[in-house]
């Protein structure tokens, strides 16, 4: 499907939605969502692009099919390397490709599948990967339901009084399950195909009902969306954002039906955890990728803002450094994302994750360092972001000519053309949209001290101390040692023996 | 006056005003300009409140009266310090108490008039000090009318193409001047009694028709401001700037004229570039109470968010610690005010100056730092200020009641009151008004690029080197030397002669 | 005593003392040693310098008599300021003064003793003022014995299976008390007439034998001192650290007899916790002064290495900015002790305590940043440090000449003064004396932990929920609140009510 | 050769060298150099280790040879991979490997050579590959000649008063060149083969006397070496740098005649500059894995510390969370190197270069957080780094047994090996080596200004605005714009066509 078509698709479906307060008759025709498909179509549009083929496309092992690459289930270093790339240049066309989500679900649901089925019997895998080629045939997106409302955040969720506080099975029937309760942050729910219901943290036996993950189609009877709008649609100062945008909406299971070839785990406590790790490493990996795209419209912003106030980064030395600032940014984190491809491990399931130690530190210094993008943006462009009347004075007859006359900075750039680059970096940094990327850059996918919990345990703590235990000339203390419950995996960020698995994989 | 009256007082003036292209029939009753009211409006009643008299109110030396410390005259540290604490007391009720800029300029003014006399011979001191005495006896409020238009960057005011891009005089007249030019990001213009027009960069000679500073009552004739909204009025989702904000005008004198009793300086190009730095000062001075009063703001807040999520700083450190790094943020900035205040310079003119590098030192910190403070304050408050549907939702009959039932924390604090706090930081950190608040932090009064050349310009590293060649038993060198154009004033910072004037200032 | 007589008056005490395994005969004569005592000698001649006598001295107010600032009980905000503008000056002749530690410890006990009299009717407050008044009447210098060796951190003082590992009571006697045990840490322990035992840290009654606090002379019988080196005595290359440097020390206390009346505390474990508190707030208050000092030596030394290098910050933005880097820290750090001057609080016993928050919050600045102050450093000086063969090669007839014709910078300055500052540079940042700074910079006084714990413990986080709470129209919570256990005092940095004894102390 | 075979192969070579002041009989058992022999003898024992060696040998191209990775061209991305890689194996044992700068210049030359060929006519590049497969073949290692003493810093080469300040050919004859002039900071010199003289800068065309590039014997007639000593030998404190260290030294060359087929480059001044860049590229990618194998000792020795001390990471969130800060820090920079790889550039002499703008920013990233690296190893440490007294103590039979007895940490560790942990880290981190590390971290390879203007020049800056003003609909800018001089390369780094030369490279 190309973009419009997507759009058209949706008109196949009716979800129950609301969007600040008020029922949504068509989603297609809706203007408050329309920056929301417009992101999305994105995804389909270019990967009809001859000169985006290699990173749009790929083909799918276990089909033999090419598919879209949000889509795709990655086998080899390259693959991860494409992605990343693919979601960079979605995301710096349209702020927030949304689709990527697809894939970093599949590929989690790939290996927690798989690892269910080898404890339990079960066979989630072949469920699971029957389902996914409908979605990869069809091109269709999906939205993923995993933050669940959460309630009492001192309980787990078999503890809380109100147990819609986490989406659960509410009953066992011969043809499938039924599921109730409420998720949080569904990013694109009202515009999408279909949902994909998935745990959203560890969990003990006890917690074997809310241990679920299915697939429910958009307007399957007992679902809600409750929506914000998507970006800022029809707002004349939102340069970009009134293009495209991405909608964060809550989704209301109440009851919801769904049949067994759509459940792809239903009571395994422990791949539950799992699935939700997988999934997050490789939503983190992806995630570096979209802010890098970000942060390149900030940096090409920027850059046309520095021109149109008539400054020379050459001749301004505290200007160039700030782009110099800017730039080590946000290459910097997605200098991780790389990494994290090239020392990808592979997956027992046969696909392959993105090491976690370097995709989380890129997740965490993008998190932390959006802040310092909107600060260096601020810096670079000056106060005319501030200075400028708002759009609706353009068309005062009263004043728009005398502003005018003065708003210019550099002589051979109009005035109008200076202020249309800083409403963008307004629209990029200042608006609440700017606001609601921090927050999600700094929560999304997990919060910071999530990353920092998540480095610890992967890094291979333990084979660093031995290291300078043989150079102290010291025996290596016994298997005990507290200082990491890591086995002591030789990895491949310096390890004495390189890991065979990490190059020829990407030399495929 | 209290609030209601300086309210009503505005009624008495039909100033020529447009707010995002509509024009303003009386400004008192415009509902897009009330939290800008309200926000001055504080500075009024706080003034009658017993409790806050000693920071609110103090003895104006020049008239012998009682003032609002917002028009006071500063003559010693302690009068710094009660402004800082004054100002902070407001900020963080209001926001931005945005009156506090009519004490800056006033000092400013008070300092740069009494030396263009002596220099000159000129009478712009007793001019001014009639002026002030006027507004402190009249309890006006005036808003400074300081940022040009500017233009073509590399090019000073008498050389630009459109001479309007700076306010300027085009004619001098026997009972006074004429003005015309256009001024920027002036705060509180709508709905103030007087505009002040002052300089905003150092000049040459040449630039003698720019080196103007003068009262021009609001609703002049020529006078036209093209304004902002204030804060987000009428928005239910805006816990605190639907009540409190600023607008930010630009100010249009389209051939004013102005009588020679409110002309302050008229081609003085030298002391009109020491009235922008003397201006300057106090008012960096001024921002820091601001921006802490704000962080006081995210600091309850954020309190308020981790006790409704039930969470514990005790028990949790990593909340503990994040808090601490926001309070860390907040006090040092403050700190850099204390410092300034107690090593505060006498000027000839009789009023007191606060230390020019402890001022700078603070702004810039604020200004850099206000970003670390939005990601701290999200960092603490956690994910519901994305997860939360708008407040339109709250009122929709058929899904606020499953919604409310799910989205709370603690079980003691109704969800109600926990979505309240979540709005309140999303109000402060996340909207476009937290994104405002950002970019002004950054550039208002200077961008940081200024501040550091302030504080290299008033550092005294000459005298530091002599220390070091001291204990190398080196001679000293001469006076020629480049490192420092600073005269080898023996500063109070670590000084081997305490300066007399310090604290007996403050023990007045 | 001058800093002659000081010296000479240590030949009346015959410590047993080891420096690097080597008895030490007389102490006084030492080579190893003579960089601490040059270091406490500047404490002496300072306060002989007429033009330093407003800061190095002051009137103890419970005698009358004029004493060295450095033996001070603090009494007003102005006292407070001035002490730390005398560590300032004394630091950035001598690196560390290190005497400032008795003024730190002679106010905590001040206040503990009041404390513990108050609780238990002991008299311990008499006794150390007899004590204390005897100490500035004989102008001596203690050393702080705080530290204890600690053992199995996860064991309290009580539960050690080595009692040794915390200096104890081992003994009663009627008249007096024996100790034993060993502390670390032990600043200028060689070359002081007296050795300070205080706890260091929080207990509970079973803990009562460690709540010990008593004067020993640094002689008594049963006391070795197991000392380092003080700076680089002897080193050429040791531009600074030759001349003045400080011994940190390990004290064995091996059944030592200690009379009654320099017994200051003897089994009252609660008043022992607020001593190590109180004591560590005046520390950190000092510390801060201190390292500005530093701060001084480095911005002076930098300036000149600049000039050598025959740059000029005026022409090279970069360089200038990192100097404006460097002086941000130093007096960011600095303002907070200011401010914690300006809001000192009188405690029961008469004294004052500089404020908790803001003393800590600029020992953490300090304490984390002195490694920023290394890199800006390095950064502004080039590679010269690294460049310059060591001070043997200035003497070497086959190559000096030709070194010398090759390494000088700016024409008009010689290549050996150049040199000279880049040794000192190197001494200050390079050398193990640097090294040994940042470490004591971090640690010193508490760890970077403790401090925040303390900022926690000590911010009015209640107060400012509060004023949220009030603009969000709510009820004010109850006092249960777990937000923070600080009772609601009205702290002075942003309150409602100006606390009326800050600034009346300091104009006393 | 295996590290003893090369230390022999010393005794070949009879060099004129100084250490402090002394001359040197036989450098390769001169105790103070012995350290940096060994330091570079791991680059030897390590290529013969089977589980080394595919990252320490590679086939050379032109050759077809195995040869030590240290001395390969790179031909794909794999190989600056595996070089980052190997040097950070090498560099976490010895600390500095010194060898990989063979590496560096080789690639550099390699290049450079025929560029300057392609230019100029001359036959450089066979040349240099003739001298090259010779290193190869007798498994030499060279030091790299090139930061000369400079002069006075506002002047070029051929400005300058004393031309000795710059390394420059005085004589051209029939059979060769004679040089004249100092090198400063020339790592290793005392204990190689060769010497590599190379330019340090970019020059003008009267600067063509000191475009000089080719290799002397590091005992050839009128080459003096005054060197410091390596590391820190023989001190029993220093656990790790009495074995390994570097020695830096000038290297003064009086008139050195060089035959022609030694010669590289003579008077190419364009191609000069290009050796400057090109080499500097390789090195700074080099510069990224050897602190990232000191890194790895710091997380190691870290680990060893907080196990000593009775702490858990687990437990105690705020030592987990500094140890996660540090392995954020070393993982950062490095995936900066493993980005370099993946998108290194073909040159068309055939190698491959790591890609400018990552390499820059990775060395940026090391150069400026060396010192939070020292920051965080001693905030996990604690204390005893500084409370422990001198290794002399330990024999000291009056103190050795009492101090042990108390200060050990957890019981079944012994205080001895908490010790040897807690000087290991003084060595790497407080002594005057970690000094010497943090400096060479921060200049070497070129200051953090040299690193930021270098990524500024190959940005695609002008890329980035492209995407800016289409998304904007505008017709883009002409070629003429100012904000990037960089023409428009389509780089893999979020580009819209993927680069065809990048990931084909690393997947030979």
């Amino acid at each position: 499907m190309d973009a419009a078509q997507y759009r058209d698709s949706l008109r196949g479906y009716a979800p129950r939605v609301f969007v600040e307060g008020q029922a949504v008759a068509c989603v297609a025709d809706e203007p408050l969502l329309a920056p929301g498909i417009n992101g999305i179509g994105v995804c389909y549009d270019f990967a009809h692009r001859p000169e985006h083929a290699v990173l749009m496309t790929a083909r799918q092992g276990t089909s033999g099919k090419t598919v879209n690459r949000m889509t795709h289930i990655d086998e080899t270093s390259t693959d991860l390397l494409y992605k990343l790339e693919a979601v960079r240049l979605l995301c710096r066309e349209s702020g927030c490709a949304q689709r990527y989500l697809v894939h970093d679900a599949a590929n989690g649901l790939f290996q927690a599948t798989r690892r269910a089925d080898l404890e339990h019997g079960t066979d989630y895998h072949a469920r699971f990967l029957n389902y996914l080629h409908g979605v990869q045939e069809r091109d269709l997106t999906f939205a993923i339901c995993m933050t669940d409302a959460k309630g009492d955040r001192s309980k787990r969720p078999g503890q809380q009084a109100n147990a819609d506080c986490y989406v659960h099975i509410s009953e066992r029937r011969p043809d499938g399950i039924v599921i109730r309760g409420t998720k949080a942050i569904v990013t694109g729910a009202p515009y999408v195909h279909e949902l994909m219901v998935m745990p959203c943290r560890t969990m003990v036996p006890e917690d074997a009902a809310f241990a679920v993950c299915c697939a429910v189609p958009v307007d399957a009877e007992g679902v809600t969306i409750v929506s914000r709008r998507a970006g800022r649609p029809g707002e004349a100062a939102a340069k970009f954002s009134a293009k495209y945008g991405q909608s964060v909406a809550a989704v209301i299971f109440d009851d919801v039906f769904v049949p067994w070839d759509r459940v792809f785990m239903a009571g395994e406590t422990e791949e539950a955890g799992f699935l939700t790790t997988s999934y997050a490493t490789h939503h983190r990996h992806s995630c570096i990728a979209a802010r890098a795209g970000f942060g390149d419209l900030l940096i090409g912003a920027g850059a046309l803002m520095i021109e149109a106030n008539g400054l020379d980064p050459e001749r301004h030395g505290h200007i160039r450094d700030t782009m110099v600032d800017l730039i080590k940014i946000v290459e910097g984190f997605f200098a991780c994302g790389v990494a994290a491809s090239v020392y990808g491990a592979k997956d027992p399931s046969g696909n392959i994750m993105p090491d976690a130690v370097f995709s989380n530190i890129g997740k965490l210094l993008l998190a932390t360092q959006i802040y310092d993008m909107h600060r260096l943006a601020h810096t670079v462009s000056g106060g005319l972001v501030v200075a400028l009347p708002g759009p609706d004075e353009d068309h005062n007859p009263e004043t728009a000519a005398s502003l005018a006359a003065v708003l210019g900075g550099r002589p051979d750039i109009p005035s109008s053309q200076r202020a249309e680059v800083a409403r963008f970096i307004e629209d990029l940094t200042v608006s609440n949209q700017a606001g609601w990327y921090s927050v999600i850059s700094l929560h999304g996918g997990g919060s910071p001290e999530a990353m920092k919990r998540e480095i610890w345990r992967n890094y291979p703590v333990a084979e660093k101390a031995a290291v300078v235990e043989r150079l102290l000339d010291r025996g290596l203390l016994d298997e005990g040692r507290r200082v990491s419950k890591q086995p002591g995996r030789c990895c491949a960020t310096g390890c004495d023996v390189p890991e065979p698995a990490a190059l020829p994989v990407a030399a495929e």
